[in-house]
């Protein structure tokens, strides 16, 4: 089986590990998959080509055999479904961690979706410094019930799963914005996310396409 | 095997059916699986009883013997995962279905649910007309490539997914802001989704709700 999935060319954060790549090659190295990378230019996003494998013509994609994924959360789910590591084998607490990835990305990814959107898109606004409290205590009001849930276990549902794997990954976009440790459990969630060495590996791949290292992980 | 889902008490939407709970109704209903549904008030679903069910305070959860769920996507998955009807049995088309069921709420219900924000918690802003043609034409971008990948099929792969049944309930959010038609082979995909007997009983059925019917299905 060889896998490639793809990632920016020139990376929109400097490296940081934000673009989403980054989620799928965590996935990969939490079960021990060899994977190669191939980059894309952001006008060769837009190009047929690439909107074949990526109908909104984003990264990451995913190719296995003559299997060709895309969005992040499915591939996440592809891996996780596929190999040991991710997902629990009892039905029900493998069916909790679905939900975690769901939550993930509809729940609590929308609203800091809505802050980077601003961020980006909106800062020339003459309302732009109005509206950003809004969007964050929106955020605040998720991230609050994900704080009190959580509490002071280590993941979200007793083991370590994809669940854990996409929202570690959806409040890591937070990082830089402070919000995240006005909940100080949920930063140390995120901080533990990030001290798994198949993040470390996941994080050091991604850093190297930007550095002039290798592209494979 | 006894199912029991919670909706709103009081219809949000007058009972158009763009409460989630109609998602979930919908995916009973297409495997042939009888439910019952369990009324929550605003103010319950923030109650701890609730909050043990649905860490975010909504609707719908799902209780299926001694298993207990909530986010609308993960409890649809559950369902076609375990009930013929909704996921393709090859492992491929299968792996493409959940795909869509993530971009349906990944990639497509975010600028959507933008819409739905401004319009509920931004509508009193001086800057409110001016910023929501900016979130339409982000939805826009959207709706673009998704017609251009749906072309002239009836479904985004091949036959009826649960990727299609939640793509379908993701666009019904925009039925009424006039975006929708703006690409008619979306509308039409729309329309044909709504047009499915498992969709109707569905809709029927929330619709009972708020009309003093029968609250089962």
């Amino acid at each position: 089986m060889t896998i490639t999935i793809t990632a920016f060319e020139s990376s929109p954060d400097g490296g940081r590990g934000l673009a989403r790549d980054t989620r799928v090659r965590w996935a990969l190295e939490e079960v021990g998959l060899p994977y190669a990378v191939r980059l894309v230019s952001f006008g060769a996003m837009k190009e047929p080509a690439h909107l074949a494998l990526h109908p909104f013509g984003q990264i990451p994609t995913y190719e296995e055999d003559d299997l060709a994924l895309f969005e992040t959360g499915a591939i996440v789910f592809h891996i996780a479904a596929h190999h040991a590591g991710l997902l629990p084998e009892d039905g029900n607490a493998r069916a909790r961690a679905i939900t975690w990835m769901f939550a993930a990305v509809n729940t609590v990814e929308p609203p800091i979706l809505d802050l980077v959107t601003a961020k980006i898109l909106e800062r020339d606004k003459p309302w732009h410094a109005e509206r950003l409290p809004l969007v964050e205590d929106r955020i605040r009001g998720r991230l609050k019930q994900l704080s009190a849930l959580l509490g002071d276990a280590d993941w979200l549902d007793g083991t370590f799963t994809a669940g854990d794997l996409m929202m570690v990954s959806v409040l890591l976009r937070l990082k830089l914005s402070g919000i995240l440790n006005e909940y100080p459990n949920l930063a140390a969630y995120v901080a533990r996310g990030e001290s798994r060495p198949a993040y470390q590996r996941a994080f050091a791949a991604q850093l190297a396409v930007y550095t002039g290292k290798s592209t494979s992980g």
